[in-house]
């Protein structure tokens, strides 16, 4: 028997692989509304990459013996409210997504992974190095900032509601799954250290809005 | 110079390149219509390589010292309004389409790159070779049509109307690129030539119906 105890190690698999999906999902949406056929195929080739991580994921579930339908099963309504509660309505908003709740949430499960033995732990960080996205969305982000002030207000208010919703739902997956609280909690090791885990979070957070040019 | 006028290969390029997009676009569109989680990554993968494609020609488009996005934006017309005209309204009809219609697709642009010098050709026909689509949708098609019957009929209809749709976006296509039509017109030598291409292609898409239980 390993030393481990798998469930929590395929709960935070399976919810990485069913966050990939969306990912891709989300991306190849947000293509449709690029501006430019460069801008959409950008986009459209992030999406793929999303799909290549996830199938890495898959297929790591299958090789701990669990099936990766059953085991994203138990995230689905979390992740799906979360993307329904910030649909973004332009394709400035779904950069913004992109960069800055995508960010929030490898930094999320980068921390928990690194309670993880390996190979789980190496997989996490590969699967979840960023694929280009981030140096895109800053790019274009700041480039209609430049030329249109006032979409920096709306922008950094779109920002702060990502963390609002990114928060509340993080909270729904950890308090449905004990095996992933447990893993926190002993990770951690006391509320200090998950304190300071989510201050390395918000930090990180706030140096990319203001890689965006946003008011955090 | 090179002996072989380099437009209709930036012209067949461009038109791939830019149906490998819409293709990506349509199966990740598709793919939140599955039945199951397993569907759902299975066409999104499916997706993912399409974008791989896509990428491979806009690559070599650079090669030739065109721009992937100008090379496609004359065709974005013509196969945005035959996607308008064929959005399939469930999981079953996205799958028929998939396959008989990219066949369909498949065939006439393989017929084409067969008047084209290396490296092209190869390059063309590689990146039109099925992505596993083909299999899973007769699977799924075969499926739902054992255990319902009065599909069958319906699909058929939705096959043949494709095809008709397929017809009319292609002369509109061709019309509009007269290199390609040359091209077209100087590979087959002559009205019986393009006979027994249209034949080949007709036949190739009778098998492709018969091969998901619907009669042509």
């Amino acid at each position: 028997m390993p030393a481990v105890d798998s469930r929590p190690v395929v709960d935070l698999l399976g919810v990485l692989a069913y966050a990939e999906l969306t990912a891709f999902d989300r991306l190849a949406e947000d293509a449709r509304m690029a501006p430019t056929l460069g801008g959409r195929a950008a986009l459209a080739r992030m999406a793929a990459a999303e799909m290549a991580h996830h199938d890495r994921l898959a297929g790591r579930l299958r090789e701990l013996g669990a099936d990766p339908a059953a085991a994203m099963a138990p995230f689905v309504r979390a992740l799906d409210g979360f993307h329904e509660g910030t649909r973004p309505r332009t394709w400035l908003e779904g950069l913004v997504k992109a960069y800055v709740g995508d960010g929030l949430a490898a930094d999320f499960y980068r921390e928990i992974a690194g309670f993880l033995p390996e190979p789980d732990r190496s997989l996490i960080l590969e699967v979840l190095a960023d694929t280009g996205h981030a140096d895109f969305a800053v790019r274009e982000v700041r480039t209609a900032i430049a030329s249109q002030r006032a979409l920096a207000g709306r922008l950094a208010l779109w920002g702060r509601r990502l963390v609002g919703e990114a928060i509340s739902q993080s909270q729904a997956v950890i308090a449905e799954r004990d095996g992933l609280a447990q893993l926190i909690m002993e990770g951690t090791g006391d509320l200090t250290g998950i304190a300071r885990l989510v201050e390395r979070i918000t930090t990180a957070h706030t140096e990319r809005m203001r890689a965006l040019g946003l008011k955090p």
